[in-house]
């Protein structure tokens, strides 16, 4: 296992560090850049408004989400032919939006109809089906701030009878207000307990994700550094990739112990403090 | 690996089979018996109720829960001494009626302030503790038919600030209206998901429960035969207890395929159709 470089301070080696890619897959440097994030809550759509928010220059096209990924692959991968093509959606509007833009029918996700408790007809009316919807051939999981055990049996009960199970991502937890908040694989556990099986996963380690973000700009995995704050995710993600290089950002979940470590899984090639280490 | 017996029918072997045994740890003989529920949602009381009104004789302490054995571990054997002894419960009232019953505090649980959706200035509030109690030393998981992200995000505060984590089971599913439905480890599996590690567990197949009833009833393990329609709890539970026996039901969650296939990993002693074949 090689090496990580500790490059804060260190002028020439970031330099020289930098030099060696034409692509950053998250970086704010000015070469060409891919925002990648497995938030499934938000579309590309409400990270370029948060971009401009932040007078960070991007277009919806260099954003790559798990939504997106999970999206594209239901709509171009799968294309279930209609009409039994919808999607059961476990999550937010960020999941509903990309599906949208795909073209791909869904139910579930943010219809209030769904966000209350589950009554003890319901029990009858989940098993015997009339409170499904024949065409839903596909569960798709993530981050769901609005869970509950009605949407969890229904996700279950389309499980049981076939439907295919995916998932935005799986993260087991969410950095929020300098504390860990449960993510988009702990408010689908519930789901994935039941049917005692695993998702298929879009986000970040997830090869799929990379394998769309090569499809889509072409780009050379040799001269590409994966910049992120998350070793089992982003760091892992660029090794998986076969990328040139990686980079741990150390303002977040993961911290330097971890990779140092002897016999550490997830080594990145180099870290630094913070991200603006690497400007000016 | 012992075989299993196939009872139905066969009077003789019938009856040999239960002159075996004195206690009859799940059954509707005269002899002693006990009632042995992973059910969390329901108190003994709530047991006793139900069996009045379907006219069966019970007593409240032949009702042994998977809440009752939190309590009385939570009581009697972790015994924290006040006020830093309080749990946050996750489930339902069945769990509240036998925490109180062992004059254990408690917080969580059905109380409606909790079942409500998490607003943004929840994460800061959770984050800094001041939505915590700091006298919660333990978080209770149990099946609970409101689970949101709210308590799921809370129980998850508690336990990263170093609460003890337990659950009433972990079932992952709930047999109801001829179908399944999430159990208490799906309800749970969220926060068993952030926090990465399993609850200690109370419900069968946990020896902790059968040491609890047989402290509590004095019974000879030899002589004593569980009875129950789950190979991976009830039927495990009796074999892991060094029972004299254990009798499956298949009007249950499990069928004789599976402990009648090579190599299986759990087998009864004997299986009957119903539990009415036991009878006249």
């Amino acid at each position: 296992m090689s090496q990580s470089k500790f490059l804060t301070g260190d002028k020439a080696g970031i330099e020289e560090f930098l030099d060696r890619f034409d692509v950053f897959l998250f970086d704010c440097d000015g070469k060409r850049l891919v925002f990648v994030t497995n938030n499934s809550t938000k579309s590309r759509a409400d990270y370029k408004k948060k971009f401009d928010k932040l007078g960070i220059p991007a277009e919806v096209d260099e954003v790559f989400g798990s939504s997106y990924s999970a999206a594209v692959y239901i709509a171009r991968i799968l294309k279930l032919p209609a009409p039994k093509n919808k999607v059961f959606v476990m999550g937010e509007s960020g999941i509903e939006q990309e599906l949208q833009a795909e073209g791909v029918p869904y139910i579930g996700g943010t219809d209030p109809a769904l966000r209350r408790d589950i009554e003890p007809e319901d029990f009858t009316n989940i098993a015997n089906g009339s409170m499904l919807d024949p065409d839903v051939a596909i569960v798709l999981s993530g981050l769901d701030f609005h869970m509950n055990y009605l949407k969890t049996a229904i996700g279950f009960q389309y499980l049981q009878r076939g439907a295919q199970y995916l998932a935005t991502n799986i993260d087991s937890t969410l950095p929020q207000a300098h504390s860990f908040f449960p993510g988009a694989g702990a408010s689908g556990a519930g789901l994935e307990k039941a049917i005692g099986r695993t998702p298929v996963s879009f986000g970040k380690p997830s090869q799929a994700m990379m394998d769309a973000i090569e499809g889509k700009f072409k780009l050379d995995r040799g001269r590409t550094c994966m910049i992120g704050d998350r070793l089992n995710t982003d760091i892992q993600f660029g090794i998986d990739g076969k990328l040139g290089g990686t980079l741990a950002v150390l303002t977040g979940v993961s911290k330097k112990e971890e990779f140092l470590a002897e016999g550490a899984k997830t080594v990145p090639s180099a870290y630094v403090n913070a991200i603006s280490d690497l400007l000016g």
